[in-house]
């Protein structure tokens, strides 16, 4: 059965060394001692570790039922949401006015790291409830906030979000549930919504959906459409749970991963709904969640690919095939570990380099939202908002790559379920999709959030870029020629491509909407790199400052080393792809494919 | 339910105008006009779209179950089995003195990739009992060719490949099941053999296992495995069958895809085996059949993509969703479809100019191994013997990829079971990595066959990507500067990644070995832009001609050139990671990942 350790000692590193959390002038930050944050992450390994990792398994073979119309989850979950709510995980930087305990965000990123790796089915029950939590929080009423958010900060009750229909997804301007205004302020809410995680089940007392309707008679098109809550169980005044609402599970959907999370089609059969936010204002209220939410995905992409490393580790240091052909390591065994041979190295090293720096990445992420939401910090808000379809996009469709590299170590056996690579590379494929397709994420990027607020944010970026070279530049020979070099020549290969699309896009959309998808991945190679070397200035300054564990911040080093020279180097491609620009992609007719 | 349709045209343009294979001086090929292979071709599509391809999603959804010691296949495999049977499709290339209709490998292959894109699974069956044939035709003894032959040409009895046991699969040295001699000349074999694809069904009278063992006195290691004819029924003078014989299915494996298939692990408990070929010669005579086999997992490879492809362009020409930013192309409905999207055609392009690349280097592949085999000529024998891990490793690689890749285009959908995008996905994985992972076939193509006969093989290909050059530059603009100049960059960069491990392996194995992974895909981009711009003077040249069907010469020159500008670029970052050296991939100790 595969394993899983949390890696509570790089995700110090990233926390205190790197973004050095304690010394940030953010409200909540300053009690985020290197002490403080050890205990949490300690305290949520156990969890992850012994809980919800054995239970990954079972929810992959088990998967969920729809009986009589109550979806049955794995066995087991109950039982483990029931201790991760006691432990008061789920409430982590939660408003303590409805009974959160109000940490930071990069704490809670850091804890939900572990418990997605650990178990990504399972976490999107509390993470879905988490979605809806903020929804309400920040567009609701204060009756409102009173009704749900104390049950929803414990997940007493959970939360799902509503937005796809059968024959729409992304173009959410063609939906038809509709949601007809009552005489006593209330709305009916009619029609079919698809891919509903965690659409209903069997481990809390209510589930209060979120549902994108549209009010008849309201504008044409995505401008008509709201946001309204829909509770499986009507509220009484009094907070107990009244009626059974006209909302039922159509089906659970078979799919090819995360089979420990239930999928739903949600019928709505003239259901009950409130009103969340302004009418007609559905989108913008969703999409307040929305960097969160695909920072979340973001996290769920690298979880799967760490938690697929740990296991490939350690199966090519027992596995013992062939010789190192610069002589035996293990001669008086029968073959050397797999690790030997430099072809498996150049796998583990891609899945190690990948995932440290997606970490530092996302973490980082997580900070600008603290400082977004905390300090109201402008430039904080824009640069993640840059930043979050790379998060989502690129770390999403590295994490399957990797989690299917991992499996790649274990040979046949990768292909055996009873060993569980598979599971993770299917259910690392899911992020690719959910939250926003990343083809939509690159169209996000390069359509509308590089020309934000006249480009400035990207323009920020760059010059973060510059300013770390420049500060930390001379110092260290190894520094220069291993992290900062490759990093100026990756990010004027960015700002090359986006010089290219402001030449050629206004022309023709198409120029830019063509490149966008290696303009994405562009992106995150820069940023992963500037991660990366933000973690070498840490590393080294430790080795210096005469840190104990030298191997530790050595292994940094080497594994920084090995991201420059063997993963940066495509950003090269991706600008030449984007150099080439409208034509090769557009120039066959639709009908002569 | 997913479509399949037969590209029997694009089989034609690569076989008539790019292989010319009727002007080839080949023994069997003096037939094979365009008529005669498009009958083949034609008749084959009827099985495949209308037999094989609607089993393919029975075969994912029921599997292959043991019962009371036999293994039951998926529900109308059999009646499919018959079928092709009675076609002859079995038989296609075999040998006329066994009943076989010797035609050209390369039109099997053709056939086989309908087959194999339509049902990867059950197209399996035939195609291991066809590795077994070659190896008892090769290296039987006349007895031995004429009691086996005839039943497995008609697949009346099929056959398996029996290598890996339990702890070892890639370092076949360790291998622990034995043959011990018995005083009628037969072998009595003991031993477990895992991963044996189709090693019991219900679909045929007998099962002929090929099972490499140790004959116990032997030579040490990989050179005291011997190689032997193991049925399932013992077969009688008269060819009749008798006793059981002492091999059992101990059980079939849960798989991550290719459910059709039975993958068994194999029991020999004292079975009664004969020996085929030389005592302890086993692994050569495995290695005679091995250039085919990974042909023929190389196209499963790029098979499993386009089938997926062709799902993926319905539903991109079907789906309405969003509009085309430059204008409505679909204004009286309620959306465009999702081809106009610059993003989704680039993904739709890179899956296309991948498909049409690959087929050309397989079919080419194919004609080599005509020509090895049927002129016994040795430069042919080199070139595909050099080539072979680069069909294997990076058409299996890119396959899964673009399988994966035209899942994406489904958005949610692509993720669920029923619109069979992720069985695509599920099933190209395993090509990957069984029949000698890719890693190994790295190993093989930079350790072993760069050097081979003095490195003859890989000069003599350079020296054709230069002739090609050289015969057609200067005649047309458009071909110069598409085709030919990306051509020659990019065999450049494959020059000079040689060059860099010629400077540097010698020395240090590990630089070499390093790269490995990455030059194997270099050398594929170079191959694909070879084949690319052999179709582009083969379709440049009908369209001077004065071809009728002008589209289909036109899409070819498209397609053609998305692929030289978009993916050949690769060749770059492949380079720039090869010359990084061993030092990132080596300097990490193994205890310190």
């Amino acid at each position: 059965m595969p394993i899983y350790r949390a890696p509570t000692k790089d995700m110090g590193f990233v926390l205190h060394e790197v973004l050095k959390v304690h010394e940030q002038d953010i409200p909540g930050y300053e009690e985020m001692d290197a002490d403080t944050t050890g205990a949490i992450l300690d305290e949520a390994a156990k969890l992850a570790e012994n809980v919800l990792a054995p239970l990954n398994p079972v929810g992959d073979t088990e998967g969920c039922v729809l009986e009589n119309g109550v979806v049955r989850t794995p066995k087991g979950f109950r039982e483990a949401f029931d201790q991760m709510r006691e432990g008061g995980w789920t409430a982590l930087d939660c408003d303590p006015d409805y009974g959160g305990q109000g940490l930071p965000y990069v704490i809670a990123t850091a804890v939900g790291e572990q418990f997605s790796a650990a178990n990504m089915a399972f976490n999107m029950y509390p993470g879905l409830t988490h979605g809806a939590y903020s929804a309400i929080h920040t567009h609701g009423t204060d009756a409102q906030k009173a009704t749900y958010l104390p049950n929803m900060v414990t997940c007493a009750w959970t939360g799902t979000m509503n937005l796809t229909e059968p024959h729409c997804g992304t173009d959410l301007g063609l939906m038809r549930t509709k949601a007809e205004p009552q005489e006593d302020g209330s709305y009916r809410i009619t029609g079919q919504k698809i891919f509903i995680s965690a659409g209903d089940h069997d481990m809390s007392d209510n589930v209060i959906h979120l549902v994108l309707a549209k009010i008849p008679g309201g504008p044409d098109g995505i401008k008509g459409v709201s946001l309204f809550i829909v509770p499986k169980f009507l509220v009484n005044e009094d907070g107990s749970l009244g009626d059974r609402n006209g909302v039922s599970v159509g089906k659970i959907e078979e799919k090819m991963g995360i089979h420990g999370n239930s999928t739903c089609v949600m019928n709505y059969d003239g259901a009950t709904g409130y009103l969340l936010g302004e009418a007609h204002k559905g989108m913008r209220a969703m999409f307040t969640m929305m960097n969160e939410a695909r920072l979340g995905v973001g996290l769920q992409g690298y979880a799967q690919a760490e938690v697929a490393f740990q296991n490939a580790l350690d199966y090519a240091r027992d596995r013992l095939q062939g010789r190192d052909v610069t002589g035996a390591k293990n001669p008086d065994g029968p073959a050397d570990p797999l690790i030997v041979h430099p072809d498996i190295r150049r796998n583990l090293m891609d899945q190690k380099s990948f995932v440290e720096g997606a970490r530092a990445f996302v973490f980082w992420g997580a900070q600008m939202i603290d400082r977004a939401h905390r300090n109201e910090d402008a430039a904080a808000e824009g640069l993640i908002s840059l930043l979050t379809p790379v998060i989502k996009g690129f770390l999403t469709d590295k994490g399957f790559e990797f989690a299917t590299q991992a499996q790649q170590v274990y040979g046949g056996h990768g292909y055996i379920e009873e060993w569980g690579m598979s599971q993770f590379a299917r259910d690392a494929r899911i992020a690719m999709i959910y939250e926003g397709a990343n083809g939509v994420q690159a169209l996000d990027l390069v359509g509308r959030k590089l020309a934000q607020d006249g480009g400035k944010h990207v323009m920020a970026f760059f010059d973060m870029v510059k300013s770390f070279v420049a500060d930390h530049k001379g110092r260290d020979e190894s520094l220069d020629r291993d992290f900062l070099e490759p990093l100026k020549a990756a990010s004027k290969d960015l700002q090359a491509a986006g010089m290219f699309f402001m030449q050629n896009g206004m022309k023709n959309p198409n120029a830019a909407l063509a490149g966008s998808y290696d303009f994405m991945h562009l992106f995150g190679h820069v940023c992963l790199g500037l991660m990366w070397a933000r973690m070498a200035v840490a590393a080294r300054a430790a080795l210096d400052a005469g840190a104990s564990d030298k191997d530790f911040y050595a292994a940094k080093l080497a594994t920084g080393r090995y991201y420059m020279a063997r993963q940066l180097p495509a950003t090269g491609m991706h600008l030449k792809r984007i150099e080439s620009g409208a034509a090769p992609v557009m120039e066959l007719d639709a009908a002569h494919f």
